[in-house]
């Protein structure tokens, strides 16, 4: 991890640290303090099932790293990342740029309570209702009441994600994917009641897999994956166990962590 | 297994089986033929958190596997089977006495979509709205339009249960418990979508409990815990593996199927 010696423009406390994930292959500046990606948003690329030619849609990406960790896996994948902070979109952009991806990387400043009415001159010509393939998205923790502190402090904001609830990513979610597009999210797994509550009716084929710390312990994670439209049944999946002996890695988990590979769901 | 040489009264077709479920210690008169009890109303009775003087409702009880099992591990518990068809309701209170349990397992021939208002004169009197402390129930698997065929077609009668939805089963359990009472649901895993989006609102502090047939497979069959009234978040809990090297049952299945004990959630 390297620590920026200047602040960057368009940083709110000029911290910066640029980190690396899939073994390198992702660089990824972010904020030193505040919200920080760890893992959530490099099992969320590895579960989304995109493909070359995809327009994926990674909604609330702060700095990126979703966004990026997909670019690296899937050749061709178009992705545009809506995020509601000025400070993160111009991070998102930087590692755009500083991760080759610029053509295919676009990051959009954007409520995501708006989108995809009101947005800004010269955004992304793909932030359109019903043109994405995918969306991918790891909404801020706290929640519509049941948890007060929020481990997100970056993404409180009074006028946007941070106060929109689960619901309102979802419609969102729902409104710019196309026909039978599918929604991937990791979130907490203490919310995975309120998350399939808020699918029901307008998504289904949902898939849960849990994200558990250890073989025996309940999960503290979990990606659900569902299709809009859709009207079959869902799947409990077996999951993902992240750490075994001594506190590392799964060789599974490692598998996608470190190598880059995908989630079957 | 014993067959009975001459057919009983009130059962439809006649051939009644003897079972024995928990090494024994409950005998278990049903159906050849139609719904018979496996392992889930087992599973459900272990994953139903009574103690000695809770009284409990098992809603859609069939022959009474679920009750049996309860009784049998839960010293001083009293049960409720509710039933909607007579020939299930006869064999249940058969059960009972075979089992000497009648003082403490009572069953009511009664429509759930009713309950508790239009009940038989000489019901169970702890048959009221807001008695119980607890509801296991283990509905009907087929469902409200979504798979076609019925596994249980001894349930599939026109004019109550049979047809009965998830929402109206989890509504009954809501009307019969007591405030902060438990409902305990067994159910195919493909419908936890359904079952968390019927509980919300009503219930809360769930707890997501998966049975995987091997270690590595998706779930068949989910247990599901809730609290009336409650707000606290859910829980995504490991569950049970049930089949091991050989196919043989794991340690942890034959703690419950075998020995009696109690699943934790």
């Amino acid at each position: 991890m390297i620590l920026e010696s200047a602040p960057p423009d368009g940083t709110e406390d000029g911290e910066v640290t640029e980190d690396r994930l899939l073994n390198g292959r992702v660089r990824l500046l972010q904020p030193a303090h505040g919200y920080r990606a760890a893992i959530d948003p490099v099992l969320l690329a590895a579960a989304t099932p995109a493909a070359g030619g995809d327009r994926v849609l990674d909604l609330g990406c702060g700095a990126g790293a979703a966004a990026f960790c997909l670019a690296a896996r899937v050749d061709g994948v178009r992705v545009t990342g809506l995020e509601l902070q000025p400070a993160a979109v111009q991070l998102a952009r930087r590692n755009a740029a500083l991760n080759g991806v610029a053509d295919r990387v676009r990051i959009t400043l954007a409520d995501l309570t708006q989108a995809p009415g009101h947005l800004p001159p010269g955004g992304d010509p793909d932030l359109v209702a019903g043109r994405f393939d995918h969306v991918m998205t790891n909404p801020p923790f706290h929640p519509g009441g049941r948890h007060t502190r929020s481990p997100r402090p970056g993404k409180a904001t009074s006028h946007g994600e941070g106060t929109a609830d689960l619901a309102t990513w979802i419609a969102a979610a729902a409104r710019l994917l196309a026909p039978r597009g599918t929604l991937t999210m990791i979130h907490r797994a203490d919310r995975v009641d309120e998350i399939l509550a808020r699918l029901t009716g307008r998504f289904g084929a949902v898939s849960v897999f849990p994200l558990w710390p250890r073989a025996t312990v309940e999960a503290k994670r979990v990606i659900v994956r569902a299709r809009l439209g859709a009207r079959s049944p869902a799947r409990l999946l077996p999951g993902l166990v992240l750490h075994g002996e001594g506190g590392r890695y799964t060789a599974a988990a490692d598998a996608v962590l470190r190598d880059g590979g995908a989630l079957d769901l």
